[in-house]
């Protein structure tokens, strides 16, 4: 495929199929990796799609499949024979069929449950039942798996003789006779040993695992420390029940930090792709805070009429406020997602509360006497001549404003994050659009307590 | 370790220490998983560091020494003697040797190459002068290779000889005589098949791989979309140089999506963490964009400035301000967010730009209606009898300009992303901060348009 345009690629595969010449789009097929295939459907029609998968190979097949979008994989189950469907829910990974009879409709899932196993169905069903977003609900139950008693020689054999249905085999897991966890084995060190020794001798004990119920953000996060392919995931008993794979970990440090960028920017939280989401849908996840947001900021307002006085004497004041107003929420901003940022990645913990207040302090005087002193020179240029008597303590009450209004964002945007982690909220609902909120009210009254001091209004 | 809180361990360890309980510490450590000891370290003693690094075996010391944070690293090889650094510079692997040069002054990176074989030093200097930021410089040159012509049983023979000092194990790279890639073969697959066939049998040809001066984001993503372990570099010539494994894409996935959290927030990118960035550095990467953006956001200042009659004679209107600035501001942040992250995930194509405008606006629409309505309710309460004789007129112009700027913000906030793209810039910078400047304008005299044409002003 390299060098093919996708565009050549999907006409050529169009003209295979017009003139028949199968054996050739047979082989053009197998040179195309699994994951190309959603793209390359985009521009055909679903007759084509289902002639192309029925060329596939069983594996293949069933790894396009698991590929597709929701909405493909619909109607192509629609277009299934029973057997079609059969061989494909057959041959994909547990985790994966959960997936899909996540995202079907009741009909269709009907249709897949009654063309799984009795006893896959079961698994599935106890798969279906764990809290969403935990361990449990992300990982597979097709690993190998190793009796404590086995040689490495012994263990090669299972790997043959299984390994191509466990969804990897280069951490296979002892258990003992009760099903305990009791270490991992690195399929490389498994090659490097002797093969007559017990698999206990090259053991990895102790192994990380995670419950079940584990929150699928903290499993991300220990791949993401550990190192690690596969991660087990046992019962309270301790009893292996399945892992997680690297490439679902992936996903999840993804998804979450999706949830994250779109919680910071007041909207709510949506698994679905920008196209995906209905306009109706995407207004329903954006009003929500918007108006909780609108109507705060009138406080703002309020504060604002409060010095109606003030500016009825002294009219250019008026035009400060967008310039406070932004810099103020700027200032916040930048804070609170150095410290949102921090916490998600564990380089910030809860107790380091006091030295992120210094540091932000520090910061804050630093960038806000910069801001003052430029604030003040155009202050100078632009008005010299127009507020000449007045022009001093003009630019003393905007440049006092803007360094306390740079400490207040600051304190504010680096302590509200940790106080929502505190709570047990989620750190990023107190990004920009919260932040600059509270920072407006406290940095408008500034504004004006200064004006009607300095400029004795 | 589980169970047991990370504090007891530290005391428990500086128990043993000091009581010169070697043995016991000794098989104490064995049960520690190498990710752990960064964390463990923090409240000991450099000398009580020391002793625990030399008690370790000397490939899990290259492991924990491998997860330690620079300025640790650094102490400690100013303690090493000669040999200690020989024997940890030869168990790291080839990319983590490079980052550790990469980090470290110069009187110390001397001294490791100095204890560096003369291949590896050549290795390290040709792994230095990738650019910055490419596969090239995250690459490692411990992957496991095979001749096109081996059987699967040879193949066997090479992990078992040199596996030990590879990265990964997991996938073997098949190369011509010319050391051009050919394929690449799982182990997975070597387990499962005849040890008499040919390698290149079971080989999967055409494999994806990325240059040397592919930027590391794109070599991450493609991990995301393909499911790989590890991905093949090569050069211009198309001959294998390199692998990048797993657990590097992850890392470059984290630090991706930091860099756009921080350019969203309008700060200078920086790869240190929270605390080890110093506060004059906190100041810096914060004041260019506040300095730009308090300039820009004088504009509106301005626009204000030229409605001072109209301010005079309906002195409320100042106070709709800030409430018009938010809303417009979140409005237009919640679109460039979304777009922003779809691009990012490349689930919104540059040629997608008229079908986000279409659906911005249809969004805009319904979300704008809705705060117009909430907002007159709002003002026929509050003002209804201040302004009785002129209230329908105010409600209509803010709800007009409510209206107005939800389209603005979210048109602006839509596009502007996309039009970085096309301009080959980051379109993480047009994120919240530079859309409410903008924006703040549109409405701002949005706002007073309607004022004057409605109120007569």
């Amino acid at each position: 495929m390299e060098g093919m345009q996708e565009q050549d690629l999907q006409e050529k595969i169009k003209k295979l199929i017009k003139e028949k010449k199968i054996n050739e789009l047979h082989n053009m097929l197998e040179n195309i990796n699994s994951a190309d295939f959603p793209s390359l459907f985009e521009e055909l029609e679903e007759e084509e799609i289902l002639i192309i998968y029925r060329l596939l190979t069983k594996v293949k097949a069933a790894e396009v499949f698991a590929e597709l979008d929701s909405d493909l994989q619909e109607k192509l189950i629609n277009m299934f024979t029973d057997k079609e469907l059969k061989t494909v829910v057959n041959e994909l990974f547990m985790d994966d069929t959960v997936d899909l009879i996540e995202e079907m409709p009741s009909s269709v899932v009907k249709r897949i449950l009654k063309n799984v196993g009795l006893q896959d169905r079961k698994i599935i069903n106890e798969l279906l039942n764990y809290p969403e977003d935990s361990a449990g609900s992300i990982m597979t139950t097709e690993f190998i798996e190793f009796k404590e008693d086995i040689t490495i020689q012994d263990g090669f054999e299972i790997i043959r003789k299984t390994g191509l249905k466990k969804e990897t085999v280069y951490y296979a897991y002892v258990v003992d006779k009760s099903r305990k966890l009791l270490g991992f084995v690195d399929v490389k060190e498994m090659l490097i040993a002797d093969r007559d020794k017990k698999i206990t001798e090259i053991m990895e004990e102790n192994p990380i695992s995670v419950l079940t119920t584990e929150d699928q953000e903290n499993v991300a996060k220990m791949f993401d420390k550990y190192n690690y392919i596969a991660m087990p995931v046992v019962d309270k008993e301790n009893r292996l029940v399945g892992i997680v794979t690297i490439d679902d970990a992936i996903d999840v440090i993804q998804d979450e930090n999706t949830e994250d960028f779109e919680k910071m920017a007041a909207l709510i939280p949506n698994e679905d792709t920008y196209f995906k989401t209905s306009v109706f849908k995407h207004a329903k996840n954006r009003i929500f805070w918007l108006l909780v947001l609108m109507l705060s900021s009138t406080i703002t307002g309020t504060i604002i009429q409060k010095y109606e006085s003030a500016f009825a004497v002294v009219p250019i004041l008026v035009s400060f406020i967008p310039m406070i107003m932004d810099t103020g929420g700027n200032c916040g901003s930048q804070s609170s997602t150095l410290i949102i940022r921090g916490l998600a990645l564990d380089e910030i913990k809860i107790s380091d509360v006091l030295k992120v207040i210094w540091k932000e302090i520090r910061v804050a005087l630093m960038v806000g006497i910069i801001l003052a002193l430029v604030t003040a020179v155009r202050i100078f240029l632009q008005y010299g001549n127009e507020y000449a008597n007045n022009i001093i303590n003009l630019a003393l009450v905007v440049g006092l404003t803007l360094i306390t209004t740079a400490i207040i964002a600051k304190l504010v945007g680096g302590v509200l994050p940790i106080l929502a982690k505190k709570l047990k909220l989620d750190p990023a609902i107190m990004a920009a659009p919260i932040i600059s909120t509270i920072v407006d009210m406290c940095s408008i009254l500034v504004f004006f307590k200064f004006a009607t001091l300095i400029l004795n209004l």
